[in-house]
């Protein structure tokens, strides 16, 4: 079941829309429901995955997307990329919280130079889009049992989390100093279809249902006795539309989660009983994991609901059904 | 007058230090005190200005500083830097926060990649250093006129005040997996003796008394009706030493300031009063220097005097007349 048109996103008919990182898990999501809304469509993306490509030709349902090999680090060609965007959907990056301290100096050019790049080309050129940047429930860090609003302080523990963060900054200061519109969307635990299956480092539902797919064991480090909050990616991608459409979405910072939290735990028996395979097994921390678990994540959605009316709507159970069986229908 | 020997930095004899940045402002005060507690000085920095290079030969009055010429984002010769060296005192850096708009991208690889790169060298490396970084209140960004403690929300308004609290991140997080020790100071307006008279684009109050010195126009932005927490460079010093020297500093986050605050308008009149020369002009805000303002700063500086004891000693006026004084002789 792919999400298409999303009542109320009439405003984004005939708008011209950049999604940064647009082969990616979001990127993908996104992509009907913004040709449903007859919004013109360009893809950016650094690689051009043979899977992802054939499934966005899959989504794109015989109407015309605009896909470009790129990288948001590059100087020269972004002008030419943002030439007439009104709208920038901000998904580039490399995401895995474990990943960014093995690899500390390429998590930060690639999860921060790129988004400076971006922000000066729009600074000094002649289109003037708002943009989307979809950030990370990591920029909170370790939060414990409460719910987390956005003025929760912000320790991230990982490099990921932070240049997120840093990244955050550069479009407070930016709006700020030159008036570039932009809103931020602090995204819980993503699941869904269009993950790429080999993409393990990150989206930690999404390689659960993987792995029972394959009939593989699910490692479940310490018995994953911690809560989060899982959302949907189509419930996700709604929200971004919803934050494009909405002119008093500007200058905001939302949470995006369901408000929910299940145990990761419980995630794990719950998708081994769906799939009808697979099994779980407790293992010991591994190092590198456990120094950047954050615990506990319960995340505050009241901001997003009272300023744009999004509720995620996907409930876990079925989500977890629908993801499973998309997976089996679209994996090669 | 040059600061010398600090009671209680028995500590440090014998340590092996590395200042990067060390020909810099505050580099250049460290180096006497450093060298009286009988430390062994090894200083690094990526310019060798003629001037500075003067200025420390004066200051180590025969006793022996090893200089280096580097860059600290060079991951191939850091090691060797580091090799041996007990503490790291990190200043490197590109000072200025209308400059690091100017040039954002400059800013982010001077005064983010070079730092990661210090951690990732000590994270790999035999030497298990302990590290003393020098931050700035401008973290804060504004804050308006209540006492600022170490935990107010830190939301800067420049890149240059952004990008050094992307750095004290790094530190708390290189902190919580690799156990390196670490200080973070956050410093407020300092002056004093030692900081290059070309240098103008930070170091507002010897700006003034570079500007009266010359019998030059002293131009104030609106008036200077904001309040400042102007520190002397070798209460700074002291500071950065005690850290140095004191366990108890590891993982912590100190202000240092004088805990009292004075209009900026307030200071230009002091000095041209004291220069007997120069002349005020009230100026309206260019945009640049408008938008990174914070207006009003009030330090709160309980936490490190509870926990090193230490306290700014110099008096305003005082500290005025013998930078002015210092400076007249100083200069070529």
């Amino acid at each position: 079941m792919i999400m298409d048109r999303i009542p109320g996103m009439e405003g984004l008919a005939g708008r011209r829309v950049l999604i940064t990182g647009g082969l990616g898990f979001l990127g993908l999501n996104l992509v009907p429901p913004l040709l449903a809304a007859e919004a013109e469509v360009r893809v950016l993306n650094r690689t051009l995955d043979h899977l992802a490509l054939s499934w966005l030709d899959h989504l794109r349902a015989g109407r015309a997307v605009e896909i470009i090999q790129g990288d948001i680090a590059d100087p020269e060609r972004m002008p030419g990329w943002l030439d007439g965007m009104d709208l920038v959907i901000n998904l580039a990056g490399e995401s895995g919280a474990v990943k960014s301290l093995r690899q500390a100096q390429t998590d930060m050019q690639v999860n921060i130079a790129g988004h400076l790049n971006l922000l000066d080309a729009i600074r000094v050129g002649d289109s003037s889009p708002r943009v989307v940047f979809v950030s990370s429930r990591l920029v909170y860090g370790v939060t414990g049992s409460i719910p987390v609003h956005e003025e929760h302080p912000l320790r991230p523990t990982s490099l990921y989390g932070l240049h997120k963060l840093t990244v955050e900054h550069y479009y407070r200061i930016y709006h700020q100093h030159y008036g570039i519109p932009y809103t931020i969307l602090r995204l819980t635990n993503p699941y869904g279809l269009f993950q790429l299956p080999h993409r393990r480092h990150y989206g930690i539902v999404n390689r659960f249902i993987m792995a029972a797919i394959a009939g593989e064991t699910i490692q479940l480090y310490g018995g994953g006795p911690q809560l989060r909050d899982y959302i949907h990616v189509r419930d996700a991608a709604e929200a971004v539309l919803r934050a494009s459409a909405e002119e008093r979405a500007v200058g905001e910072t939302l949470n995006v989660g369901s408000g929910q939290s299940v145990s990761l735990g419980e995630v794990a028996r719950r998708i081994v009983e769906l799939a009808g395979a697979g099994r779980i097994e407790d293992t010991p921390w591994p190092e590198g994991h456990q120094k950047v678990e954050t615990g506990d994540f319960l995340c505050d959605t009241r901001r997003i609901e009272e300023l744009l009316g999004w509720q995620a709507s996907t409930h876990l159970d079925g989500g977890l059904r629908e993801t499973l069986e998309g997976y089996r229908s679209v994996l090669p």
